[in-house]
Formats: C-alpha cells, structure tokens, sequence
C-alpha cells in the first residue's frame, strides 16, 4: 500500500517521539512490503516562533493533502499563563481538527498487565479494563462563540450541538461497541443543560438501530466517579468534546503510565493519529520521554487502513520491549534506556 | 445560641439520613445549652408530586427566613431519561441556590484513616490526603441562557462569568488557604476558555493582596488526572461550576466511601448544609443508608456559627462510630447496623 503521510511533531517532547513512531513504519514498510511518504511541517509553539501562526496555511495545506497526519504535542508554558496572548499553539490543534473535520477522537484505554502496579489504582479494580472513548471533537464549547465585554469584566463561551453533530459520531460509536462488548454508555449532564438533553434525545433514538447494543446514561458527575471506581462496567464511552476532555485524561491515569496512551481523530475524510500525553517541556532533549504512545499511535494509523497484520506486529513489539524492560525511566526508575533506544529496540522486532 | 434551621429532606434517602443528623444537633442542644428551632419544607421530586413545583414558594421563604437551611437529598430516576420533563426536581436545588446566592460550595477532601482500605487508590497515593475544594454555585454554564431551536434540532448552552462572580469566592478561597497550608491552585481550561482566561486574570490580581498564598494553575483535563496520581499536593482547590462538580465528585472517591462526604454552600446571607451523596432511590426506605455525611453536614453547620466545640463533638463521636465499626453495610459487608442505629449511637456519644 501507498500512504502520504504529514507529520507534524509539534513541541516539546513532540519530534522525538514521533521519530521513533517514523522509525516503527519504516520497519513496517521494509517487512510488509509498503511504501510510505513522510513530509513534515511545523505546528503549535514553533509554528508560533517561526511564522506567527500556529498552523501555517502550507501546514493544514499538507495535512489536507495527505492520507493521514501522524501528530507529536503541542503547548509551550509561555502561552499558559498569559491570558492577553493573542495566538496560542492549542489554536492549531483546534483549528486543525475542524479545518481536517476530525469530528471523532478515539481514545482506547487498556491496562497492559506488567504495568498494573504502577497505577495508583487498587489491581483488582483495574485488572482487565478494557474500554474506548468516543469524544466529540469539533463541537461544543470548545467552537462555540466567545465573548468577552469591552471592560474586560465578563466574559462567555457558548456550547451548542446539533443534531447533525451528534448523530454522525453516536453513529461510529454504536458500531464500535457492536464489535466489542454491545454496551454503550452515554455521559453527559442532562439535569441542568440543555445540549445534553439533545445529546441524550439524539443517542436515545439512534440506539433503536442498534438493537444489540445496550445503552445507558451517566452523568458526568457519577461518571468521573465510576471510572476509577468500577472501570470494567465500560465497554464504548460517547461524550461531547469538553466531558471528554475530562473523563479520557482521567481515563489515562488507569493504566498506570501515560505515556503508553494512543488516540485516533478521525472524520470523514481525514484522519490524524496523536499520543494522548503533552508535550512535557521539562523533557524536551533528554532522550528520557517514553516514545511507546506516539509509537502505537502509529499502529492506530496502520489500523485505520485496515493493515491489521502491520499493526499487531507493532503492538507484540511494544509488549515485548515492556516485557523485557526496554522501557524509559517513566515506567522504571531503575532504567537507564532512553527514548532512542526504546524506539530502536521496537522497530528492530517489528 | 438560639438558631433556626429550615429541614428540607428531599427526595429517596434524604429524609432518613437527615433525621440522624437532627438526632445528633438535639443532643447538641441538650449537652451545650443551645436552642434550635427546626421547620420542615419539601424540595425536589416529593415537592413536584405534591404541588407541582420542585421549589414551593413556602420552602423557599422558609429558608429565607431561617438562619441556616439543612439539606438531604434530591432527584428521583423517573424525571433521568425523560428529555421532555418541563419540570425536574434538580431545578428545585439550581432554584434555591440562585436564591439564597449560595455561590460558594465547600467540599472537604479528608481520609479517615480507619477507612483508607476501601478507597479503589492505594494507601500510598492517598495517606494524608487532606484538601478542600471552593466550587463557584450560582454561575457559569448552570446558569447560562439556554436554547433550543423549534425544530429541536439545536441546542446550546451559555457560560458566562463576571469578574464579580469570580472575585466573591475567590477571596473566600485565599482566606481559606491562608488558614490552612497556603496554598491555592485555580482549576480552569484557559487554553481554551475565554471565561476560564477571565478566572485566571481575576483570581491572579487577587492574590496579589495574598501574597503568603502559593497560587498556581492546573487545566481541568490535568486536575482530573492529578487528582488521582497526587492528591496530597493539593491545599485549597478553587473552581468554576461545572468543573467543580466533576473534579469534587471525582475527589469524592479517595476517601473510600461518599457516603462520609459534607459540604457547605455558603453566600452572604445565608447557608445550606449536604452531603454530597445523592438520593439513591434503591435504598430509600431500607435503613440501610449511611447518615454520616449528613450528620457531617450538622457539623459544618455548627462551624459556620463557630460553634467549633460543638461540631467537633459531633466529629468525634463519627470517629468512635468508625473506630468500633457501627457502621452500615456500604462500609463493612459484614454490619448488620442500620441507618437508625448509626445515628442513635453517634447522638449518644455526643
Ligand atoms: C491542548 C488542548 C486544547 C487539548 C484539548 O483540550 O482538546 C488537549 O487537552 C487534548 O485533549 O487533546
Ligand atoms: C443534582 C445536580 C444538579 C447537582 C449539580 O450538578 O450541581 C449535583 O450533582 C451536585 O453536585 O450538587
């Protein structure tokens, strides 16, 4: 198979990563007989630093053109703490992810068995979690109209959903949960707001498609609770972008490492492949950031396309590296392997 | 001290917790020369089967007119999943915090050593946990204007902040962290907000007139994961509505049970004890509830007129409960104490 794909490492930790995900694909390219382009482009803080925009036209352009865009990290904390900033590199991301209409982030959140005691979660909580979110990602307050007076005194965000927006994603959700467990559980806030009243409206009635798949409702309130009180009740998760901004970095926290988190965003004709963590400026160089994300981020990408072999070849490759310990010193304080060498010893057993 | 405390049961397990908690306030009357002056109102589901109107006019005149309002709890599973009610029992609760201008809601995050073996964390994550959270009660997206268009297609939500809003608690909230460790961190999604960017700028001049207090930021989706990675780095957590009704009923979860969880929802003129549990219909009647987070809210309620003596009377008296395990069975499979006999021998040791 051919693939044009735009990379786009981003800051911080963001390149080094994603040189070992390029690493993976190349092993996978040579062994399964596939050619893969790699064109790359700046994004967030550097893009920033460069061009005065956080996602130069050339940038999204390359994106657009490309088959799938494989993501670092972005955010730089210059831009945290200054809310008189008029550009900020999460503007590109966001940006980014309605310009390609990634309107579906696909977050799976799965406990590898010899990280378990890294969690702080209890083992026999955790053992055998098993679950994807479906966040909506190109809705809600995080696009909706933002106002703020001329006294700089009040300020607003609106959250607004429409039919439209939640059936497309409740859509691949269901289907998701065909092909696993048949249970989906939607999380929103249907007590006091009224978009999530339409969320559940909306859900309630496609779900009478799928008759197979059980669907249930929390709160998002009971939710944050449940997922660290009993995550196995999960099978697919639905949930509107800023809820699911919460209870996925939640989520992350289960498996004991983040740095071991992939995501998906997709949308109808575009898809764009991200590790969940940030962009962890304090490891910035010090071949020290965990690569293992950003490495299965690229066998959610090969996965997309439907190369299941490609895929699991990378993901026996990660557990073996973890098996075996070849692990940053993020998952072993003992472990003097940086992020260079996990990322050798994962492409060279692809 | 002569008080007059307005009862509001509410709806499921309310009315028999909140009886244990009147159990233990009588004996507070009785062992310190005290004189309360209890009426009693409906709330919630109960109040819109009998009048319609989830916030009779009589209930809320009456906590009006009393010097303190003590809460049990609402909500009732047949309004849930019934996106067309034009009336529900949570509006009753919305309703009386809007009136009352409780815009301050006080959660404390505490273990109960006797207990730190039924949180889903480990020990070593949570030993010593001991933070509280300002959660803002009367604005933002709870509060905001709220549409759906005729085709019932769209619909949206607004949060709006004023620097107002902001300013009131989060001066209560530098106070509360000058009593206790110095320590702030203000819970907001600033890389994407403008109202979050309003909070950062507002509570950032603040605690200019704060200076021993350490202020710092966390992003919501980060508080979610910290929250459970690291509680004890946390002192006095200060939030906007929606946000601290996620990351406190996530914080809820640390100690090993919500049924010993408080709060306080405080404005100028005047105040509502709960606990944060909520009406859990499965249970109503059965005697089996735990009434310690309502008779923990009798004891916040006593702080609030500083009667410190008193309420810590009521505090020690939990912990002999704990200690001796009179407990209901959702702290101890093995109990065969019920809710009554909890609240009878807490009162006693009073
Ligand atoms: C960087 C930020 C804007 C972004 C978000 O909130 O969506 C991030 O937290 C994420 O989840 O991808
Ligand atoms: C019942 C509901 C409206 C309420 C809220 O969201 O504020 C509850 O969850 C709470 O935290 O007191």
């Amino acid at each position: 198979m051919n693939l044009n794909i735009a990379l786009l490492p981003g800051d911080g930790i963001g390149p080094e990563v994603l040189n070992q995900a390029v690493k993976c694909l190349q092993a996978v390219e040579e062994t399964f007989n596939h050619t893969f382009v790699y064109k790359e482009a700046p994004v967030g803080a550097i893009a920033i630093d460069k061009t005065g925009n956080p996602l130069p036209d050339k940038t999204l352009q390359l994106c657009k053109d490309a088959d799938a865009v494989l993501f670092g990290s972005i955010g730089d904390p210059k831009y945290d703490n200054d809310p008189k900033a008029k550009v900020r590199p999460e503007q590109g991301l966001l940006k980014l992810r309605k310009e390609l209409g990634l309107y579906t982030n696909v977050r799976p959140v799965k406990v590898f068995p010899t990280l378990i005691g890294k969690s702080p979660l209890k083992e026999e909580i955790i053992s055998g979690t098993d679950f994807t979110i479906y966040r909506e990602l190109t809705g809600g307050i995080y696009f909706g109209e933002k106002k703020l007076n001329e006294e700089g005194t009040i300020a607003s965000d609106l959250c607004e959903y429409s039919e439209k927006e939640i059936s497309r994603i409740a859509h691949l959700a269901f289907k998701a949960a065909k092909n696993r467990r048949n249970k989906l559980t939607l999380v929103d806030k249907a007590n006091v707001l009224e978009s999530s009243r339409l969320w559940r409206k909306v859900v309630t009635k496609i779900g009478e498609s799928y008759p197979e798949v059980e669907l249930d409702f929390l709160f998002v309130d009971n939710a944050a609770m449940q997922v660290i009180l009993n995550p196995n009740q999960f099978d697919v998760v639905l949930t509107e972008n800023l809820f699911g901004d919460i209870i996925s970095d939640e989520a992350s926290v289960i498996g004991g490492s983040i740095g071991l988190l992939a995501s998906a965003s997709i949308g109808d004709e575009n898809a764009l492949f991200e590790p969940i963590h940030g962009s962890y400026p304090q490891a910035k160089g010090k071949d020290i950031a965990n690569p293992v994300a950003s490495i299965l981020s690229a066998a959610m990408l090969l996965e997309h396309f439907q190369l299941f072999e490609e895929a699991m070849a990378i993901r026996e490759a990660v557990d073996k590296a973890l098996q075996k310990g070849i692990v940053t010193p993020d998952l072993d304080e003992k472990s003097n392997f940086g992020t260079n060498h996990v990322g050798d010893f994962i492409a060279d057993n692809i």
